[in-house]
C-alpha cells in the first residue's frame, strides 16, 4: 500500500495543504516518510457534514448490514498483512509479535461487535402493552429501544496503535451502534493509521454505505481535535490519552452551546494489594508476575500496576522482606525499553527524577540510560515509600507512563485501609490473597469496588480480556465517566440513547419493537424478559389527557 | 403532622438559623405558616457526610431490603392522608383531585422501583466463563454488574410537588439503585416537602437503615443547591426545572475537580404535527384534545405542546382553516388559571408580551387578566406565525411555562420538513395522522426520532405513562443528557456504574454474580441471556501477562 500522508474525508483524500509532520522511529529517533499533512478547517467541516448526512442512512442500517461492514473492516485489516506489521513496528518500536497480537485483538473486537449487532438484543427493547379499559385513563402502548447518537469523534491512543486507534474499540462500538465516525489519528503512528483508515474506507465502499460513515483526519498539533469536539455535528467523543488532554476535551465539550458526552480513558496507577496469606504462600512468584506486568509493553499499558501495597510489615515480617527484596532484584536487573514517543520519553525521565527527588521516597532501582542516547530508550525504576508519605502526597497517584512503579510499605491493617480509602479513581485494583485473606479483607474489596471499574483476584491487571463482562472504566480521574466501559461489548451503550414510541402502528415501528419480533431478539415485555412475540395488543384510541 | 420549617439532616432537625422564607398560596398571594429556614453550610456538610457514611451500608442492602424501604415510604406518604393533600393544594393551587392523582403516581413509582430491585435483574449481570486451556493465554473468569454511584443530590420540581419532588422519580430511582439521597426542597412548596421528608425519614428509621440514607435541605436562594453540587461527597445530581438553572448546575458539575453527572430535565416545547389525512378526518376532535393538553395543569407540564404544526395550508385548505378556527375558538374562551409561583406568573406575562410584540407573530387569543389581580392568575394565549418567521427565530422554541402555545402555518411538505429539521432537542414530538399519512411521512418520523426522547402517534404528550418502556428524556436543551430517561424504571441506570470482578472465588462475589444464581435473575452468560446457574467453571490459575 502506498502511503499518501493525507487525511481521508469520506471517499476522498484531503489536499496536502496543512502543516506537515513525520512519524519518528522510536528505536532510532529517525523520521519516517512520507510527510503527513494537518487537516484544514474545511476538511474537518467536510468530514463532519458528510458524517451527519451519512447518519441519516447508516443509523437505519440493519444489524446484519452493520455486522457485514464490521467484518469487512476486519478482513481488510487482515489483508494488509506484513505491510501493516512492519509500519506499526517502525512507528512504535513494539515487537512484531505484539503488533500481530494487537491486530488480532482489533479484528476480534470488530467481530464481537458484529456478532452483537447481528444478534440484535443489545438495543434493550422494551414493550409495555396497552390497556384501553384501564380507568381513569386508558394505558397507552409504550415501546422503547436504544438508537445511535450521531457522528462520533474518536481520538487514537499512542499506546495501542491498532486496538485503540483508527479501527479500535471506540470506533468499533460507535459504528456498531449505528454512528458515523470521524477519527483523529495519533501523530506517533500516522502510517499505521492511514493503512487502517484506507481499509475502513474501502470497507465502506465495498458495503455500499454512504461515504461519510468514516473519515480520518491528521494534525501536527491540537487544533483539529479541538475543532472536532466543538463541531455542532459531532454528538459524542471517544478518547484514550493523558489526563490533561482528556480533561481539556471534557471541559470543551461541557461548555459547548450544546454539550456532548466525552468518554475519555485517561490515567490510572492500578493499585495492587498483596494480603498476608498470599504473601506468605507465594511472595516470590507474585514478585515475578508483578515484574512482568509492570514491564510489559515497556510499561505503557493503562493497566500497569503503578502502586503496590504489600502486606503489612508487622514485626519485620520475613515474607514481606523477601518479597520486597526479590521484586527489587527483578526491577534492578539491567533491561532496556524503548518508549513510543519523544514526549513520553522525556515525561518518563522527568517523572522518575521528580519522584526520586521527593522526601520520603527512596529509589530502589533506577536503570535510566543516558537521556540523549539514540532512540527513546529507558530502563526500569522502582520507588519505595511509607504509608504516611503516600497519604500526604496525592501526586504519588499520578501515572508515570513507562516501566516504573512504587511500593507503599505500611505496618498495620489500619494503614492498609487508610491507603485504600485515600485512593482516587483508577481503572483496576488487584488483590492477591488466599480465600481466607479474602474473607478477612471483605471490607477492602467493598472499598475498592467504589474506586475502580475492575477488581482482579490473584491475577495481573495488564492483558485485559475483551468480552461481554469486560469493564475498562473507573471513577474520575481514571476516566471521564465512571459509569461506563471503553472495552468489551457494553461499550456500545456509550454511543446510544433511549427513544420511546407511543401508540405507533406495528408497521411504523422499528423491527426491534414490532409485535411478532421479526429479529428474534430478547425484549422486556410488561417487565418480563422474553423472545416471544407480543400477543393480543388491544387498539388504543387517541384520547386527550 | 406539625410542620417545623427545618431541614431534615438524617434523623435530626437542623437548627432554625438561616434566612427564613414562607410558602405562598398562589390562589391568594398570601404567605403560609410556618417560616422555613435555609440550611447552613454545616447542615449541607453534615447531610453529605452522613450520606457518604450511609452509602457504605446502604449500597450493599439487598434488593429485598431496598424494596421494603421503598414500599414503606409509599405507605408513610399514603398515611399522611388529607393533611398532605390540603397543604399541597394550599401551596400550589392545583386542584385536590390532581394532588391525589399525583400522590398515587408518586407511590406507584416507589412501588414499581421496589418491584424492579426485588426482582433484581436490573443490574445487567454478565458472566464470561474462563477457559484455562486457551492459548496463548488462559481466558480469565470475568463477571460484571451495575453498582450504585454514591450520594445523589435531588432538586425538587416546582410543577410536580410530589411526583418529581422529595420522594419523586429521581429520589426513587437513586434509592432503588442503592444511593443515599440529599434532597433540596423547592421553596414553592416547602410544607409538602417537609411532610414527605418526614415520611421518608420515618421509613429509614422503621427499616433500620443508616440515617444518612436521606436528608432534606431548604433554602430561600440558590446557595444550598450550589454547595450540594460542589460537595465532594455528592456523586450525581437529579434536577427538574428551568434551562437556566439546569445549565448552571451542569457547568458547575462539569468544572468540579472531580466532575459528576447531572441529569437535568429542563425545557421543551413538544412539537405537535397534524398530517393531512388526520386533519381532514378529525381536525375538530384534535383541536379539542390539543386544547385540553395545552391547558392541563395550567399549562405547567414539561410535555405541554408549545409548537403546533398543522398540515400544509395548500390552496387555502378547508380542513386546516377549520382546525385553526376551532382551536382558536377554544383558546379564546374565557378561562382562568392559577400558576404555581410569582416568578412563573411574571415570566408568563413577560413571555406572552414579548412574543406578541415580535414581528411576524400574530396573537390569536389572549386572555390575560390584570397582572396585579390577587393570586397568580393568568389566561390562555395562542400565537400564530409562518414557517419563515419560525425558522428565523430560535426563541420561538423557548418554552412559555403556562397555558400558551404557538401555531406554525406553512404551505408545503418541504416547509414542514424544514421546520422539523430546524427543531432543537425536545422531550416529545407528536404526530397525528392516518396510517397512510404515516407511510407518506416515514421520513418525518425518522427525523423527529433524532430530536426527541418520545414519539407519540395520535395521542397527546401530556399525561406520561410510567412504566418499563417510558422515556422522558431528549437531546439538549430538553435535558442535560439525551441518552437517558428521568421517568420509568430505566431511570435507575442513571445512578449506577459498571464494575467487573475478575477471577474472584464464588463466595466473594455479589449474589448477582454467583454461580448458582441465588437471586434467580436474568444474566448474560457467555453472551446468552439465561436464568440458569453457571455450570462447570474451571479454576483459572493466576498468571502474569
Amino acid at each position: 500500500m502506498t502511503l499518501t500522508g493525507r487525511s481521508i474525508i469520506g471517499s476522498q483524500l484531503a489536499e496536502p495543504c496543512g502543516k506537515a509532520f513525520h512519524a519518528v522511529n522510536p528505536a532510532t529517533g529517525q523520521s519516517l516518510e512520507p510527510a503527513y499533512y494537518s487537516a484544514s478547517d474545511s476538511d474537518v467541516n467536510q468530514a463532519a457534514a458528510a458524517a451527519a448526512r451519512a447518519f441519516e442512512v447508516y443509523s437505519r442500517a440493519t444489524g446484519k448490514a452493520k455486522a457485514a461492514f464490521l467484518r469487512k473492516i476486519a478482513e481488510k485489516i487482515e489483508g494488509l498483512g506484513d505491510d501493516l506489521v512492519n509500519r506499526a513496528v517502525a512507528e512504535t518500536a513494539l515487537p512484531p509479535a505484539r503488533i500481530k497480537t494487537e491486530i488480532g485483538r482489533t479484528c476480534f473486537q470488530l467481530r464481537i461487535f458484529a456478532q452483537l449487532v447481528e444478534e440484535g438484543s443489545w438495543v434493550s427493547a422494551r414493550i409495555d402493552r396497552p390497556d384501553p379499559h384501564r380507568t381513569p385513563i386508558p394505558k397507552p402502548d409504550m415501546r422503547s429501544l436504544e438508537r445511535p447518537l450521531g457522528p462520533v469523534a474518536v481520538f487514537c491512543a499512542s499506546n495501542f496503535p491498532l486496538a485503540y486507534s483508527v479501527a479500535g474499540g471506540d470506533t468499533a462500538s460507535a459504528l456498531a451502534a449505528g454512528n458515523p465516525v470521524v477519527v483523529k489519528g495519533h501523530n506517533a503512528h500516522p502510517g499505521t493509521a492511514e493503512m487502517v483508515g484506507q481499509a475502513v474506507r474501502d470497507a465502506v465502499r465495498d458495503c455500499g454505505l454512504p461515504e461519510g460513515v468514516f473519515s480520518l483526519v491528521f494534525d501536527s498539533g491540537i487544533e483539529v481535535g479541538v475543532a472536532l469536539v466543538n463541531h455542532p455535528e459531532i454528538k459524542a467523543v471517544g478518547f484514550t490519552g493523558s489526563r490533561q488532554g482528556g480533561r481539556a476535551l471534557m471541559n470543551a465539550a461541557a461548555l459547548r452551546p450544546v454539550p456532548i458526552p466525552v468518554y475519555a480513558e485517561m490515567s490510572s496507577v492500578n493499585p495492587f494489594f498483596i494480603l498476608p496469606g498470599a504473601m506468605k504462600e507465594r511472595g516470590a512468584e507474585i514478585a515475578k508476575g508483578l515484574h512482568a506486568s509492570v514491564t510489559v509493553g515497556a510499561g505503557q499499558f493503562c493497566t500497569k500496576p503503578g502502586v503496590i501495597i504489600p502486606a503489612a510489615d508487622v514485626e519485620n515480617s520475613a515474607p514481606v522482606r523477601e518479597f520486597v527484596s526479590s521484586f527489587g532484584e527483578l526491577m534492578k536487573a539491567p533491561a532496556d525499553f524503548t518508549l513510543l514517543t519523544e514526549r513520553i520519553h522525556s515525561a518518563y525521565f522527568d517523572g522518575v527524577r521528580a519522584r526520586g527527588a521527593k522526601q520520603g521516597i527512596s529509589s530502589v532501582a533506577q536503570n535510566l540510560p543516558e537521556q540523549n542516547a539514540a532512540g527513546f530508550r529507558v530502563g526500569t525504576s522502582l520507588f519505595e515509600t511509607e504509608a504516611s508519605s503516600f497519604l500526604g502526597d496525592a501526586t504519588l497517584q499520578d501515572e508515570i507512563f513507562g516501566p516504573s512503579t512504587l511500593l507503599v510499605r505500611h505496618s498495620s491493617r489500619e494503614q492498609l485501609f487508610e491507603i485504600a480509602r485515600n485512593l482516587e479513581g483508577h481503572l483496576t485494583a488487584t488483590i492477591h490473597g488466599t480465600e481466607e485473606d479474602l474473607r478477612e479483607y471483605a471490607d477492602l474489596v467493598a472499598l475498592l469496588e467504589s474506586k475502580v471499574g475492575r477488581l482482579i483476584f490473584n491475577g495481573y491487571p495488564t492483558g485485559l480480556e475483551v468480552g461481554h463482562a469486560t469493564v475498562h472504566g473507573g471513577p474520575y480521574p481514571a476516566t471521564s465517566d465512571g459509569r461506563t466501559t471503553s472495552v468489551g461489548t457494553q461499550a456500545i451503550h456509550r454511543f446510544a440513547r433511549l427513544v420511546c414510541y407511543q401508540n405507533f402502528p406495528d408497521a411504523a415501528l422499528p423491527g426491534e419493537l414490532q409485535n411478532d419480533n421479526p429479529l428474534g431478539i430478547w425484549r422486556l415485555i410488561d417487565g418480563q424478559m422474553t423472545r416471544d412475540a407480543v400477543s393480543s395488543v388491544p387498539k388504543v384510541q387517541a384520547k386527550s389527557t
